[in-house]
């Protein structure tokens, strides 16, 4: 776990160099080093954010290559725009605009991954010492993205709807954020998925207040059960700047994702896109195109939904069965995660070592939690295990649980 | 051209919301902006940083893509380790070892590109008004990178051997620099490649004074002629940061590059990385590997060499023909890009609509000095037209200079 380990190593370096302030004061990933703890034989991994890799559409992947290959050629290996390539922004463009935003490519910026969307947003927005308004808990990644540019949290009170407009309201007043940011469906970590009214209160409290919202949404198509909401990008127009990705819904290693918002604020991101890296991967960009288009995609959407419901409704299952007083749990309509709470005085965090020594991982909540962390709290990913992993896993985390009560 | 319009459009939006005080300011790149005017139709560009498409090595990806999905299957897909995939990082070891430098996989940090490998080296170092030194000119890609985290530039005093040890031993010691930047093989945008003794010179420097050495080394491999130097990174070890790709060797659309130094600082770089984008598309990651190892990169290099080698002496060629008194070049021993002096007085931005007039892109040289602007130079790129072309875009060019002396 140890998460000092490389400062401390590169404590030479430091006292011979001079590093930025920020490259001596930041920390690693708590979860890649759960991950790599984890990746142990015999240990159930619920802690990463990894889609099911079974799922893959390996040989449909193999097919697209060939065919980038064949028809774009020398072009999908070449450098590329900024923003992206031309094709798979005009897919994209077109199948946001089906959820009822009239959506031109020009505002697209395909990234890496969401993770880069997020790192483009803290460029574009933070200042040392910014407030940016989050929910409670809030994700990580993001907290890590802010964090480089020393953005200050100030974390609004969240309940099983989402956040809470007086409160929301209050801490604009307060604090001027430069953003609001938010995971409005199936969040991460916490499973919840913000209701009709409460994105609406938000909304119009953005708009009242000339204040951005950051739509951050891996998961909006992974539904399992219940009722579509609609979207905060819809809802919001210009003022709603979402994040997308393709890592849930194809796969994470071709890390394509896209930032979709008012285009000039995209004339922004490309400059900070250029500084960056230039641009996203030529031939990932194709490979997802020529992959997605035709119906291929939403085919395939289909089946990880069908898999992924199961393995929630198992997750479930067993948490029922296996956890009695005591214990709670979010029951999402969909996404990858579910949130545990412990009983009262049970640290999850002292009890991940005994988990992980019981063949368990799991991420403690406290690492989602911008401000004042709950260490009793987790996150479960229900995804990735299989099945009778997943019972087995629930079944050790009861174990260890039951050993502290 | 204008780099201003974006900021323009974006007035409205500046007005509503609080955007970062580097966000407002940040240029658009030159390069790429001359880019979008050079792909009309008819325009010889020899602007852009681009390889030569047509010696893509596209049947030899495309089996590697294949045996890439059959033989890692999903993990090819999947979520990666931050620091690059383990096969690919060992290949690298090794092939860096050949040239003489105990090196491992550890010490290696994969990265999108080469300037993905800027980016991360400037989060590492840089704070607000922190000295960097350069050669004269030096790359502007590196200026971009830098500048976004408000590094202070101080070029050092550079002739046709690189940089001058007597001018750099004096500002280091007047400006106790974060690090010394240099392209010592083939520079961007010069040609100019760092002799033996300078290379000693400069190594010896920066261990003297704890100034650690940022070796770009995009185009190292790419000699046409002439004999090799050692390589910084042999000469400086741990003092040495080198940072590598195979844009100009594979693929630039592929995204695949690295930097190459200490495990404790890659230990630092990982940490940067984590926050920017988890990590570099692992499906690019193996397809490198796969096409890279068992000798089909060393076979492909020669075929590159062969190609470029007689494009740069074509260019050189059509250079002496057309170009009488007044105008001078670098005759650079390997890389993509020569450096012409205009007569006196030859303003190369004020010709440079001119010469896009008469069909021809080039790179006005005052974008590469970190400093005071030389205003008659300009970049050429060699390799990325044809034969024909490069004849015939050296007499455009001519021909617009000899309008204006």
């Amino acid at each position: 776990m140890a998460t000092g380990d490389i400062l401390e190593q590169v404590g030479q370096l430091i006292d011979r160099w001079q590093f930025s302030e920020r490259a001596k004061s930041i920390q690693s990933s708590i979860i890649r080093e759960i991950l790599k703890d984890s990746s142990k034989s015999g240990v159930i991994n619920l802690a990463g954010g990894l889609p099911a890799p079974e799922l893959f559409p390996l040989d449909k992947i193999r097919q697209a290559c060939d065919r980038v290959l064949q028809k774009y050629g020398p072009e999908s290996l070449q450098y590329s725009l900024t923003t992206g390539v031309p094709l798979l922004k005009q897919f994209l463009a077109n199948r946001i605009s089906t959820i009822g935003f009239d959506f031109s490519p020009d505002a697209i910026q395909i990234t890496n991954g969401s993770q880069q969307g997020l790192d483009i947003v803290g460029r574009v927005f933070i200042e040392p010492g910014s407030v940016v308004l989050t929910e409670e808990p809030t994700y990580l990644g993001a907290i890590q993205a802010f964090s480089f540019y020393s953005a200050r949290f100030v974390s609004v009170r969240t309940d099983e709807s989402g956040m809470l407009p007086d409160d929301l309201e209050m801490k604009i007043k307060e604090h001027r954020p430069v953003f609001i940011y938010l995971v409005p469906n199936f969040q991460n970590p916490s499973g919840i998925t913000m209701s009709k009214s409460r994105r609406e209160a938000v909304v119009a409290l953005s708009k009242k207040h000339d204040i951005p919202i950051v739509d951050d949404n891996p998961y909006g198509e992974l539904r399992y059960s219940g009722q579509p909401v609609p979207s905060l990008k819809v809802m919001g127009g210009q003022n709603v700047i979402q994040l997308g990705t393709f890592s849930k819904i194809i796969s994470p290693g071709l890390r394509i994702g896209w930032i979709a918002a008012d285009k000039e604020f995209i004339g922004m991101c490309e400059k900070m896109k250029q500084g960056l890296d230039l641009h996203t991967t030529t031939f990932s960009q194709y490979v997802v195109y020529e992959f997605a288009k035709d119906g291929a995609l939403e085919e395939h959407i289909e089946v990880i939904k069908e898999a992924y419901g199961r393995r929630r409704d198992i997750m479930i299952d067993a948490l029922r069965r296996y956890f009695t007083d005591g214990t709670t749990w979010t029951e999402p309509e969909g996404g990858l995660f579910l949130w545990v709470k412990l009983p009262e005085g049970i640290s999850a965090s002292d009890l991940l070592p005994l988990a992980l020594k019981a063949g368990l991982a799991y991420v403690p909540g406290k690492y989602f939690f911008s401000q004042k962390p709950d260490d009793t709290t987790l996150r479960l990913n229900f995804c990735n295990a299989t099945e009778e992993n997943i019972v087995e896993g629930i079944k050790r985390l009861a174990a260890v649980v039951k050993a502290k009560v």
